[in-house]
């Protein structure tokens, strides 16, 4: 019996269920909480924290699983010890994760690969917020390196003085801080890739991710408009990232498009938001893919199967029962996906995916339906 | 929380699982032992067999499910009492299954609605089989009423003597036989549609079924060279069996053509083999609708994805580790589902499906993998 044990209890998790189901693996996870996301669908559960070495012993423990990975990427160095001592492959390993976790790591590796980003540089002091802003029109996108996440430990700043409680913070201790250039850019673009451990490299289509107050609201896929070239272009940056890094796994590479140019701006090396669009919108979906991934079988085919495909994320409201939105949903081509997360204002509790062939059309039935979920059919 | 309660723990169960879990509904599954094909994927499991009653009244415990359904027809009368004590709704119902689960009565009511179908009767003596022999051509197919699937409970005969142990074990209070008319039908065909309580109902595409030793080898989506008569008429004969007979949740009616004449062969009403295509070939996937359908909440888009979807089954062969065939899955498009099932020969132990634009290049990619998964990667 093939096993793969995942760390982190979160949606992503719970999405890799059905694939792990299809075919034929064990999936094994390490949950926050009986509550968690992934509760519900994990074939096999250990409820702890990544920081619970008695949690994550369990979770290695026999059966012993084929590979460890993650949901992810903010997995304490025990974790990996753990796995070493107990001879259980981690995929991504240790050094691909850090680019990931760390921006300033990963700015850094970027700028060694020539690849094209946003100015930016890491800043310790007043003194260094106010050299990058003079140069840089006098606002800057300030960055915590680690932990954040949907908008959070991102602040735009236009004097030093706007960064002096998080510079205070990682003068004791806290997350180290890096400032990039305010990029005017024309949409945000998202390629995911999937890379096995014998360098088998597969890509899915670029994809637009529109964005609303720091998190993203819509997916749309393939992006509208694209030309050949831009295409190439994502995927060469991606493949090369995914090479360098000896990334395994589905890697998302966030991108600002400028004009005709990409700027990398994030990194994700797990299943994504970017790809939920492809558990019905291509041939192979992220989540089965990273499975496949991870435990060096083939990768599939990732094409798209309609025109167009669009992802709109249910973003809590403020009722709890979404499931009460069911008999509301009388769009007979939406794909509603709830998580079974409590209901917060603003966070991700769910998604609608809905395949066609105009853009517009399909965006718009995607938000119906999404609305009509957020707020439990009363909408 | 939504939660759905199921009898049987066999693939189909473990195929509902990943639906449920996207829809947010939590999945109770009664299955004969820890190691049914549904035990890895059920939300929540009790081990017990239909019969029991103490396992059916921990199946409908709180939290109570909303509704109980099933992945076979062998469901004893005590469950339907126990689920009416328990006021939890049976769907499809009692009624409903009968005609499903007892080929005679499923004939006679067929008959009742002017439904075409072979030329049939009870048989009790070698008499009542001798007297039907003569009048269609010296052969027929016998049949148990009851408990039969995949060939088996199936007997061609040519004379009363060969009915013979299966009469006397009718007489002796076994399964009740009929004896049908061998026909000389072009090809069989199978029609899906889902209904709900409140009436609405949704078919599927016409599909073509291939068998080979009485067993369901290939199924093709939709079945080549319809002519949308063809389509219209086995869509408006299981649109009238599932309103006359009050049928919730998936039907299948599996159909002879002859040639340009449709008969009904047998029923399902439950998600069905001749479904599976659906999971990836179809907006809306027969275990995801079955779901919709049983809960009443509106149903999803039938319509295919790709110009061709075919489904093989991996039947099982000599070797038990079908898992090892993965890392030989070279198709990248092609979607390989395990059952987790022990291997017997001939066993339905997962299926491959392949979309596509030509029929013959999509048949043959989903018999070679299926080839290389029944012989984990040793063929």
């Amino acid at each position: 019996m093939t096993r793969v044990a995942v760390v982190g209890g979160g949606q992503l998790a719970r999405m890799l269920a059905p694939a792990a189901t299809a075919m034929g693996v064990t999936l094994r996870v390490l949950i926050e909480s009986g509550r968690a996301s992934a509760a519900l669908a994990a074939h096999e559960t250990v409820v702890g924290l990544p920081g619970d070495a008695d949690a994550v012993r369990q979770l290695l423990a026999d059966p012993r699983p084929d590979v460890l990975t993650w949901e992810h990427e903010h997995i304490p160095s025990t974790v990996f010890d753990l796995a070493a001592e107990w001879r259980v492959p981690t995929r991504p390993g240790r050094e691909a994760l850090l680019f990931a976790r760390d921006k300033i790591a990963m700015r850094e590796r970027l700028g060694h690969m020539g690849l094209p980003m946003p100015a930016w540089r890491a800043v310790e002091t007043e003194d260094d917020v106010e050299a990058f802003l003079s140069v840089h029109g006098s606002v800057g996108v300030l960055k915590r390196a680690r932990g954040g996440y949907d908008g959070k430990g991102v602040r735009i700043v236009r004097s030093p003085a706007q960064a002096d409680d998080w510079l205070s913070a990682a003068a004791a201790g806290g997350p180290a801080l890096l400032i990039e250039d305010r990029v005017a850019y024309t949409r945000e673009l998202a390629i995911q890739v999937a890379r096995r451990p014998s360098g088998e490299i597969r890509a899915w289509p670029l994809v637009e991710s529109v964005q609303r107050d720091g998190v993203c609201a819509e997916v749309i896929a393939p992006a509208p408009g694209l030309s050949p070239t831009v295409q190439a272009e994502a995927e060469s940056i991606a493949r090369r990232i995914a090479d360098t890094v000896d990334v395994t796994g589905v890697l998302a590479v966030e991108l600002f498009e400028v004009g005709g140019r990409l700027l990398v701006n994030e990194l994700a090396m797990r299943p994504h938001n970017c790809g939920h669009w492809s558990i019905e919108g291509s041939v192979t979906s992220q989540f089965e893919q990273h499975l496949r991934a991870v435990l060096d079988w083939p990768l599939g085919d990732t094409a798209a199967l309609a025109p167009v495909t669009v992802m709109a994320n249910v973003l809590g409201g403020s009722r709890t029962v979404l499931e009460s939105a069911w008999p509301h949903v009388i769009d007979p081509g939406a794909k509603v996906h709830l998580y079974g997360k409590g209901v917060r204002p603003g966070r991700k509790v769910g998604h609608v995916t809905v395949m066609g062939q105009q853009v517009d059309d399909v965006r718009g039935r995607a938000a119906q339906t999404a609305a009509v979920v957020r707020d439990g059919g009363q909408s």
